[in-house]
């Protein structure tokens, strides 16, 4: 029975702040003690009773830090991301969690071949060990660099980015795979025939949480009423962890190209602007994000829109995460296979598909969950 | 055929802010003089072939101001809504509109008998005048104040709404109506019989053009991801003619209403938060809109959105008003008859419809576009 | 020696949030639990080693609620204002506090005289039981509606607002007088001659935290680079306890007349523009403010300003009831009586004095402190 | 008779925005066509009447841009900066200064000491021409890239940054110097030494005028307050010419460092945050600004500030411009000579200042000018 089967989440940075928040809120919903808040997969559209409860849920994972998810959790607490109330009643599964958290794979220490094998070994260990039905693998750890031609990409021995590795891994051991990072892995030819002969679903890129989020709504709305967009400044002020990693200007192109063909796509055209991801350490777990928006109006009547975004990143993320879980795994479970289109609702970088508005996405998502369901 | 027939488009207010946009924009555009942005019916998806042309409007109205259109262009000019070489290359063609503007009706001045019978005399002398297939009366007068009891006003003995009398005019001259301005007009019995005896279509009411079009996309947005709406806070600042009409505290009330009300429906339930319409005499033809929208996400994280909104509002009002005459005149040339609820695209308030949502919106008027063409 | 004599704290409104947060973050910084952040007096310029230490603050007061101060600051931890692990240092100290509450005056209760004999015998009482060198008062009771005619409350037997009550009683019992709250109290003549004839100096009215504070800097910026304001627009919006109070309309009149007095006073002439607080209950001990101003530049270019501000009012609030209360003190220890126009650096609308300009109170702030001292 | 004494003004860079503005404002405001708004040296406190009237001023300078000033003038009507009337009322004048402006001098095209010899003789012909009592030479021109070394930079022979050579011209020619650009060239050895030799006062540099402006105002109250700066992140939006200087990282590398200097000078340490200067094409002459302010208050509560600034950034200059060329000719006639540091009011890098807080230099500037009236 549906109810009793217990489902496997493999999270790849199983110990940073989405993953964590994942986790904490996993138990703390299921336990009661906080409402679905931000669950997508709790709307009535998408028939929430169908789906995995979130209480069937069992957490591992790689990482590559040492860092507890306990000691996460302590500082999302400090952060204002997770109520105090909660870990202290969760910090018990948490450490349990923790024990099932495996050393990651990092560039340059094993051959690829090597790492697929080892890592795959740890997903089937973890869903041998606890009896799970299946095990979808979310890939949340740090943002990494684009990769320069990815469809030369073609085989193990070929310079794989580390999401790719991990999505082989996930492949190997027949579990689906969702990449929730800015990654390129889910366009890499070793990648995508690696899962079309696994027979397995995956989904991707890059969770679509804040500003672009935004941009998916207010875009199409200058569109529908025929109004020109002229520029388009995005400015997003991130702290934390994720914040340091894209201080790095290689990692944020990662970020700044997903976040920008997007409203592209949504306009027909480009629309100039400039665009930055800026570490502003003191903002801690949150994210400020401010838009300045030009259109011209009827007769060339210039006309501004700007707006200011304060986020906290995990929380938004989190949900979404476990909202992946529950709907990769309903794919998986009727048989599905390849990339998962229907979920760009939840990307900002969405693999198999063009459509980049939330209303259309929405739609599209609630009709393949109604087929699924039938 | 159709480009060579002619339709007539009587405006009521036909000598405020957006008729007079609506006029020299109509103008302007059909001379090549601007672009068409801000006109939806222009684009693909609403077959802008197939409705009249914008060059084969014939203009005119009521008014009870003596301010001609060529001196509210002039002003329009000064407040950077209209660009002053449009204004000169029609000033002439402009001048001959506001010889067709004949004198509105006050309450009070004559029996609602005698004014219907005296508005719609005119309209009818328009039609005949310049041989048109059609007119579309659309109220664009100064926002009046709410009825009381609306479902009371069923003769025409009763106290009715100035609106309200145009409706009847229109409808006795054959001619469709449009409410572009916050009124109770088409939700009374008199009003709504008249319509179904004369066998005329009708769409309103309160044209959606700043922050309620953005409420439009954002709220579902916040709905879609089961984001909770704490309080959403609105703040309208308003210069010119409407903005001192709305510092009526009575006047204030019937948009307030309008724009609450979407909102609710939207989100499913009563979203508190103030709502303020300010006049701010030297904001001029412009608004500024600030909204600050409180939400929660996972676990109670507490967040913020907040936008500024610096729109014309003339220049957003008028392109609509002319979608509208082009639309509603396909509708009247299609034989429907009765509210038209799939214009609620262009509404605050939508007569007939219950959805605010401007995505489904869209939709059901591209459908129903599609239908009228085939 | 000064370091070891006390002196006592008498707060009006002592189980309210400014009092409390002042009371723990008193201890708290004295404790070295927190630094000496927003408290004025703590910079060289104010010459803090002459001042009373915050060690040597003693506090009680008054209050008409019966909700403990242990409880209310229970609850700004629960509002991120205080943060737990301070209130869990010092707990003990505070329920000591709370022991030294007495029941505060309510209108109509008692005669004016009673009340006025009552609450002075209880802050002579607070003063011998600690052995105090002196108590100030401190007025940080909730808003109260301003008065008609204030010139005309001479005596006792008038119809005195709360605040002059508790003013009276002050002075009866030798100690000087704060009024931290929007209230005519220090501008009644009763109240006057009461600090004249008992030798007494006295401060206020209405803290500056927040959007004034900022008007202070911001307008004299525009007069002093002769660009032109045409419009300001203010929108407070108010969680919790003082939200709730300015709710009524009565009472939020007192706060708007402050705060509009002042800029025009800095402007040298009426500058226009709605002025809104509103109450927005989930925004908890937390204000945001949005100001719109406009201003012209050379040749009359329009041109706009907008600011957010995103406070704790009590936060911004209590360390200045602490800067006030050791500056008083030694107002009251050199001998000084009657009002301290040298302190509206801390008001809204300042007692005895017509200045407005932060820098120019500050100017006049820090040259009265180096006379106290010399 | 003061007022029948002609003064020359001298634009490097005269066919710029800023020059262009400041010609046509002058003669607007003193043809009694605009008010003085923006002109701080007509505010009472600088004594204007003591002050060379506008309309005594005579316009002429270098550039290397062969556009008139007409066609910009058209080119800032076009932009809303310069209204249409004033522009056709003084186009004849307009076009008379466009006769009195020379080719000026790019580098690489002739020797340092040709240069100078020649631009000094432009200016020295323009003052015999009009028999002017004197000719203050201004810095307009494009923002250049700073120096490495400046103290290295001695003498003619070394590669000295352009307008330390019309500086050079200036003192040559015997008139004062003012640089309105952010420019190293007042801080090198030769162009200060060429400037003690030759007995004559200079100003600059980098005009402040709309973020810094900010600053200058809101970094002191945070100060004055004891609320602790924990990043505070700039965002600059500029279209037009300077905006397309600017968008070269060199060039804007010197305005950047000129607008952080003076905020860490004001709080004491260094304040961390992002700083952004971007090209926006589509804001023409105008510019927007958004500044995001963290700071803690009291027991380290976090709280935001946030403004847009929407200015038109040719109409803050220009009269401030003219401002300088009036207090600088009136310290030339009092027979000052070397840096004027009490001018540090109007530059975002004052030379040979420290001062950076409006208020404070608003003091020290109304004391220098009563001192040089006396
Ligand atoms: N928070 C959001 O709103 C959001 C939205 C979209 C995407 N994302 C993406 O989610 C990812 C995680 O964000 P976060 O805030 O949790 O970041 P984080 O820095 O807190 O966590 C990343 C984790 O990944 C681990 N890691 C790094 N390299 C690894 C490797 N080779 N193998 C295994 N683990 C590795 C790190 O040790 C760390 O624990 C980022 O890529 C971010 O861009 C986040
Ligand atoms: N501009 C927008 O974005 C927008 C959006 C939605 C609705 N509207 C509505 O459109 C209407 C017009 O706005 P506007 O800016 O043009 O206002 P306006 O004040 O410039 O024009 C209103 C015109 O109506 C005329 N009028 C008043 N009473 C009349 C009567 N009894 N009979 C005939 N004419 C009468 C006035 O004389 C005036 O010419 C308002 O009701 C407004 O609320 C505007
Ligand atoms: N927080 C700020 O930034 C700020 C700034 C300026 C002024 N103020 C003023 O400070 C005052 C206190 O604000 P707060 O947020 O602490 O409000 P609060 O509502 O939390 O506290 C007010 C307290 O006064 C008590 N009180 C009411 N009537 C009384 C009476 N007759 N006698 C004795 N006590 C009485 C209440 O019981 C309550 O405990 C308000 O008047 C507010 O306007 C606050
Ligand atoms: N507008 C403001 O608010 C403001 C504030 C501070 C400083 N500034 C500075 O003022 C300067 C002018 O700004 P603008 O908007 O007028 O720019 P602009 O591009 O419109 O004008 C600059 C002018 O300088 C000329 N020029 C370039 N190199 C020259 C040279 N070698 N010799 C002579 N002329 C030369 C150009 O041809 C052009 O006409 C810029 O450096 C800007 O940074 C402007
Ligand atoms: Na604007
Ligand atoms: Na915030």
């Amino acid at each position: 029975m549906r109810s009793e089967a217990r489902t496997g989440v493999w999270f790849v940075g199983a110990r940073g702040s989405v993953a964590t928040t994942a986790v904490v809120g996993a138990l703390g919903v299921s336990h009661g003690l906080a409402p679905s808040t931000g669950l997508v997969s709790e709307l009535a559209e998408l028939d929430p009773d169908g789906l995995t409860p979130l209480g069937n849920l069992v957490f591992g994972g790689h990482d590559i830090s040492s860092t507890t998810l306990t000691k996460k959790a302590e500082s999302l607490v400090a952060g204002g991301v997770v109520p105090a109330e909660i870990l202290i009643a969760v910090a018990a599964d948490l450490e349990a969690v923790d024990a099932d958290v495996c050393l990651g794979h990092a560039a340059g220490e094993e051959t690829t071949e090597e790492a697929v094998e080892r890592l795959a070994g740890d997903i089937a260990d973890f869903r041998r060990r606890y009896d799970l039905v299946r095990v979808v693998v979310v890939d949340v750890a740090s943002t990494q660099p684009p990769v320069d031609d990815p469809e030369q990409l073609t085989c193990l021995d070929d310079d794989l980015p580390v999401g790719a590795v991990y999505a082989l891994a996930a492949f190997r051991a027949g579990a689906p795979f969702v990449s929730f990072t800015p990654s390129p892995c889910l366009r890499l030819p070793v990648v995508i025939e690696a899962a079309a002969r696994a027979g397995l679903p995956y989904a991707g890129c890059d969770g679509k949480t804040g500003e672009t989020l935004l941009k998916s709504v207010l875009a199409p709305m200058f569109v529908m009423r025929a109004l020109e967009l002229r520029s388009w400044t995005s400015v997003n002020l991130l702290g934390g962890g994720d914040g340091e990693t894209l201080s790095d200007p290689a990692a944020a192109r990662s970020k700044t190209v997903a976040k920008r063909s997007g409203l592209d796509a949504m306009v027909g055209r480009s629309v100039p602007g400039p665009m930055h991801i800026d570490h502003v350490e003191d903002l801690g777990e949150w994210k400020t994000a401010w838009d300045h928006v030009r259109f011209d109006g009827f007769l060339g009547t210039r006309m501004t829109l700007q707006f200011t975004w304060e986020g906290c990143d995990s929380a938004l993320a989190a949900p979404l995460v476990l909202d992946l879980v529950r709907l990769v795994s309903a794919a998986h479970a009727a048989g599905l296979s390849g990339p998962l289109p229907e979920l760009a609702f939840f990307f900002k970088d969405p693999v198999g598909a063009t459509e980049h508005r939330l209303s259309e996405q929405w739609r599209d998502l609630v009709a393949w969950r109604a087929g699924l369901a039938g």
